[in-house]
């Protein structure tokens, strides 16, 4: 009765290798799905793989899985980056849920001019990536970044990093992907206030930014963020 | 201090034409954004394009419009239909929103045999659909329809009706829209439990489906939405 539960654990991973869980994933095996000794389920901790686990003991404060056998092998996610100005939390949460299941590797929330919220919940938004990798059957975890100025950023920003600039002062056309590079890319989507002239300034100056137009109307950031995604995934990311 | 304000209206708009608003509309514009006599707004009924309108009476019971001046002429969306399976009621609101944003023309929640929801609040999305179109600066309403039942769809499908069946079992490859024509389409997302087999040969017997994947992993229907409509705007739709 091995059924589709995942879990992501922070353990090393091997044939052998015991498990023990923590408080929130025996409620959820146990008195939720109601899981017992011997059974078994899918874990990974976005390093090794994912693994066949079987379910050892079900006592209390000492719940364990061990090991059993690799099921698929690490596979790095594509290097791309999703910069978005956070926006009401639900959205947050909603566009830190969506780039995981899209598979951005780092998610980097920025502060621009025109940004009003100026904090984020950080641990919150790790647990909503941890579950959509849960849900969504991927291996890897994205990194999520504290929330970093802007400009800063764009200050260091990596010679070689491609960007997608999704500017909604850019008039709409068909992007022509076939003439953009494989490699590290980054999307960035901007703030509901839109960019300040000075920061739009600032990302056309990049070696490598393009900027691209996601259609005659004006999506909000998180419609922008999956759309973006999903476009550059078909075109030059994993979807082969 | 014509801003960004844009209302959604039902009456036949055009130079010199009264409108009056409803209960709802008079306080977001009177007491919500403290909108005064002679002040402008934009409105829109879908049919007739944008308008810019001018405040006459906010009197109670008497808050009227008149049409100034046409802004832009109405514009058809293309014709793409979106068929969904809804899912829990906060994830089908957003379906509806970000198929909006996106310009899906019509919305067809179905029925198929693992669908556990077997009904909507049809107004309510509608009311979702208006509010997106008003903020995304779109001037034409999508239609939604009634849940139906998927195999009757299939049954009675228009033969020059192209169909983007994004299919999780599918291997991941890029899509090649340049073999794509354009024309009227449909995408189609399935529920959260697959399809069954009985309607994955109904809808792969279409005379022109198309099986897609959206990559590696499994998406949520909301997100495997949004994806699928902005890969097809960007390559077969408006978006240029």
């Amino acid at each position: 009765m091995t059924s589709k539960i995942r879990l992501y654990v922070k353990h090393n991973l091997g044939t052998g290798q015991t498990v023990s869980l923590n408080r929130k994933q025996a409620h959820y095996l146990f008195t939720v799905m109601r899981r017992k000794p011997h059974d078994e389920i899918l874990i990974f901790n976005g390093r090794d793989g994912e693994w066949k686990a079987e379910i050892l003991n079900t006592k209390k404060n000492t719940e364990e899985l061990t090991c059993v056998k690799k099921i698929r092998s690490a596979k790095l996610l594509p290097d791309l980056w999703l910069l978005f100005a956070p926006i009401k939390r639900n959205r947050t949460e909603f566009i830190v849920e969506k780039a995981t299941e899209l598979g951005a590797s780092r998610i980097i929330p920025v502060k621009t001019e025109f940004t009003n919220l100026a904090s984020i919940r950080l641990e919150r938004l790790v647990v909503y990536a941890i579950e959509a990798v849960e849900q969504c059957g991927g291996i890897s975890v994205p990194e999520i970044t504290q929330i970093q100025a802007l400009n800063k950023i764009l200050t260091q920003w990596p010679s070689n990093r491609h960007l997608m600039f999704c500017d909604e002062k850019e008039v709409p056309k068909r992007a022509n992907f076939s003439t953009m590079q494989r490699g590290p890319w980054a999307i960035l989507i901007g703030p509901e206030g839109g960019f300040s002239n000075a920061e739009r300034a600032q990302i056309k100056s990049l070696l490598h930014s393009y900027p691209f137009s996601l259609g005659p109307r004006i999506l909000r950031a998180d419609t922008a963020a999956v759309a973006a995604i999903a476009l550059w995934q078909q075109a030059l990311g994993e979807w082969e």
